[in-house]
């Protein structure tokens, strides 16, 4: 919806309507949180074999959650993984694509696209994000999440690399990034205002933390469902934390970055304690896509999966993947396929929210959830970070098989990968027949089957499915690839100079003298 | 010592002694169990990251014990492993060097070194030892483990891969491996006869599960306590699994080997349980070595280390660590460094038995265990698979560091692994100043610190841990280079021919029309 005010004075009515005709309040309809790590890879959890993370609140979840061995993000990249979290639709469909998002892009995801919260509206609920948005920012704040049915905003609408480095690590650690001072600091918003610029690192997650915690509190005095879609900063690079966390592991600054992350988690899941609601409230965590391998000593971790992020290999797209709910999920491990693309009709069947009238590409994993059976699917088609139309599905999982039909390395993923398949070297390169590998006995991808005479049945068998897919998709006009215009970058004191040095206000506090810029950092 | 007769006669003069002195018996002295697995990788368990295992035995121990991150076996190969394992002493020193013995071996672990089960013995222990052996057969059975401290034998004395392939899974899958018909087949020995040949692998798991578990009702009905090595021929390759673990997995023929060994540990637990000992058997779990990477599908995982059987990356000698004991050990994960060579002081310290008067190499693990405080060390030497006096110590970790001087790829890392490094084409390179990894921020040691002036401190102090070390290394003479007579095969019919096809013998069922050669299959 474009117009915020129309659509506050809808909301008001509906709440109205609501509260009279089905009152659906807080405690008949469940709560929904979703927790949303970025660049955070498949090892990178002790639960998933990783021998020096710390994440005592996550592991918590996986202790009494549901823990999802064959989780996948939708796309190896932000912009288009954020987008089908919030739709339940694959990028081409949204025009999320090819790659991400800038901070001077015109484009963004189109307000016609029905978002999560779009869908809990209706059902009376609240709805808030916190964190990255990373689905446009536009003319006049067009695409922000406040035109996308979230109540409420707190955070950085795109990826904090795309900023200029600033402090990361109290009290003064410069971020290890290359530092890009032609374009604006890092603007921290509340809602469609600009609230901070530059960001505090130091500081951010407190911040985040508290607006999280503030909202989940005020929904449930107000006596009203919620919807908090809590997308972390962390764990992307440059990795930040602040006071608290600095040198708190022995993981270095992924680690401490982490180690924030978790806390922010556990805050919130104490705050649903504290709130009488930790009984009532579907908790989900997973990563946007695979571990960035670029950065040394500041890189997550695939564990046994093959590559990282950026690519459609394991490492670039399965995550970890966790789902609580005390009392209606039961504590385990499965091995059943799910997506972030299921988010929304899983949601929608929970909270008894309508659908959207529009093809999804995701399916309602309630059966995984809630013991009733298996899975609702046997698939996932991987599209690349750089989807185009005229290149399609790069590859397909069917049952314990995957099907590669083209694949290339990614910059993301590291250029001095030891896997030269992961570099951004390895072109695309189309397999015919594709390469074929069985996930259950070869999780790493390492031993093409697509000779063998045993497997042309269920090569077949995925050729078709693909055949099929690709018939059904359509590709919505790139909303990536729209122009590129800098006076778009968000800017607290708009048509200052000398732009966007200009660009530098805080409402919050008086600035710290540790709010600068550093002009140049080496890259390692 | 040499002679078993004498050797028993001593045994019933201490057993007498203790009655009285001490009254050690069942219940006042607690059990011993070690249950070691064969070429299985750190990431081969579902709690160490891998997505398809199925363990629950094993997870059963890791919930309920202490879960090690950082644990080594001594070797990344078989037998020096297990002779460091049982005497506490780095492979030099028994001359259990280079690589291992085979069935022709005239060498073996000499019967001076002083094992586990003889520091048990004078305390009226009960020890026995199921499984793989791997330290010598010998003439006249000279290095068997019946005359290394262990009253009770039933195994294979060496891995099965070095017989001739004969039927693996039930009822007729043939073992997917080299088959060499010019060896004898492999002997089932129970203490120095050999009671079965060829072995029959379908039914292994079944007979060794049996004796492990009559040893333990035994030992409690005779009211001694009890030292039981479980060193399982399981995952080595060719991987086998009975009737009830084909296809009982979805990881193909390693999850069903990995899924009856975890079935035979279960049912060992079960019998301590039933027996009314758990509460007062001190368990331990590890591996000989990291996975072997040589055949596609049937291999283990070392997740996300670097390369793994045969080499000094940590691929090679981190493997899983558990120890398990209800009431005294708090379940919970350690990162402390400890290694198969702590077990022997270990398990003296939990028995009160005297310490070989030989220099040991492994120290007590006990504060770790007991949750007293820290470990007793903060170094880790790692020994190449083909160590010889000329060359030394490969790597040396202190407390999170390692320091690589030498490395070298290894075919048991797979010559076609994605990452060069581990081939067997990467020849031994020397490295000074040394590779330097910091194993908590990068444990899959990529990024060399080396140049860095921030750690030139720790180069000089891990160097100069080195040379102490190294000063202190008495090389005995290797056993391994003794020459091979293949009179020495073990065979149960001496003598007969053609040797040596003739070696088949059943003493405990009649021979079933699958106990065949077959004469070659192709190597995947």
């Amino acid at each position: 919806m474009k117009d915020l005010e129309r659509y506050h004075a809808v909301f008001s009515s509906l709440v109205f309507l609501f509260s009279f005709a089905t009152s659906v309040t807080q405690g008949s309809q469940p709560n929904i949180v979703i927790l949303f790590a970025d660049d955070f890879g498949y090892g990178d959890l002790p639960s998933y074999g990783h021998p020096t993370s710390e994440a005592p609140s996550l592991e918590k979840l996986i202790e009494n959650g549901l823990r999802f061995t064959d989780f996948y993000s939708a796309n190896p990249v932000c912009t288009p993984s954020r987008a089908a979290l919030l739709t339940g639709r694959q990028p081409p469909r949204t025009g999320m694509y090819p790659g991400v998002l800038y901070p001077q892009s015109s484009g963004g995801m189109p307000l016609e696209e029905v978002t999560i919260a779009e869908i809990l509206k209706p059902l009376n609920y609240r709805t808030a994000i916190v964190g990255k948005w990373h689905l446009g920012v536009g003319k006049n704040n067009t695409f922000m999440p406040t035109n996308q049915g979230f109540d409420y905003y707190y955070g950085i609408p795109y990826t904090h690399d795309m900023c200029p480095c600033v402090t990361c690590f109290y009290p003064n650690d410069t971020c290890y990034y290359n530092c890009n001072t032609k374009v604006v600091s890092c603007p921290l918003f509340e809602n469609e205002k600009i609230v901070q610029q530059p960001t505090d690192f130091v500081t951010l997650a407190d911040d985040l933390v508290i607006k999280a915690k503030t909202f989940i509190a005020d929904s449930v005095t107000k006596k009203q469902p919620f919807f908090l879609y809590y997308a972390f900063h962390h764990t992307h690079n440059p990795q930040f934390a602040g006071k608290k966390f600095r040198n708190s592991t022995v993981r270095g600054s992924f680690g401490d970055s982490l180690a924030e992350m978790d806390w922010n988690i556990g805050e919130v899941m104490s705050q649903l304690k504290e709130s009488g609601v930790e009984e009532n409230t579907f908790v989900f965590f997973t990563s946007d896509n695979g571990p960035c391998l670029i950065f040394p000593f500041r890189q997550g971790s695939s564990g046994l999966l093959k590559c990282g992020k950026g690519t459609t290999y394991e490492g670039g797209q399965r995550v970890p993947g966790i789902a609580y709910w005390p009392g209606r999920i039961q504590p385990g491990v499965t091995r059943e396929i799910a997506s972030t693309l299921d988010l929304l009709p899983t949601i929608a069947n929970i909270t008894n929210a309508k659908l959207p009238s529009v093809p999804l590409d995701g399916v309602d994993m309630s059966p995984i959830l809630f013991g009733t059976g298996k899975g609702n699917t046997e698939t996932f088609f991987y599209y690349p970070s750089f989807s185009l139309p005229y290149i399609g599905v790069f590859a397909v999982r069917y049952k314990q098989y995957k099907a590669h039909y083209l694949t290339a390395g990614n910059s993301n993923s590291g250029n001095k990968n030891h896997d030269e398949d992961c570099r951004a070297s390895a072109e695309m390169t189309p397999h015919a027949p594709p390469l074929l590998f069985d996930l259950y006995q070869d999780p790493s991808e390492q031993f093409n089957l697509n000779n063998n005479a045993d497997y042309q049945e269920v090569m077949t068998k995925i050729y078709d499915l693909k055949v099929k897919y690709e018939a059904n998709m359509v590709w919505r006009e790139s909303e990536v690839e729209k122009e590129f215009d800098s006076s778009l970058e968000p800017c607290c004191n708009p048509g200052c100079e000398p732009f966007p040095a200009c660009c530098q206000c805080s409402s919050t506090y008086s600035e710290p003298e540790y709010l600068r810029f550093i002009p140049s950092i080496d890259r390692i």
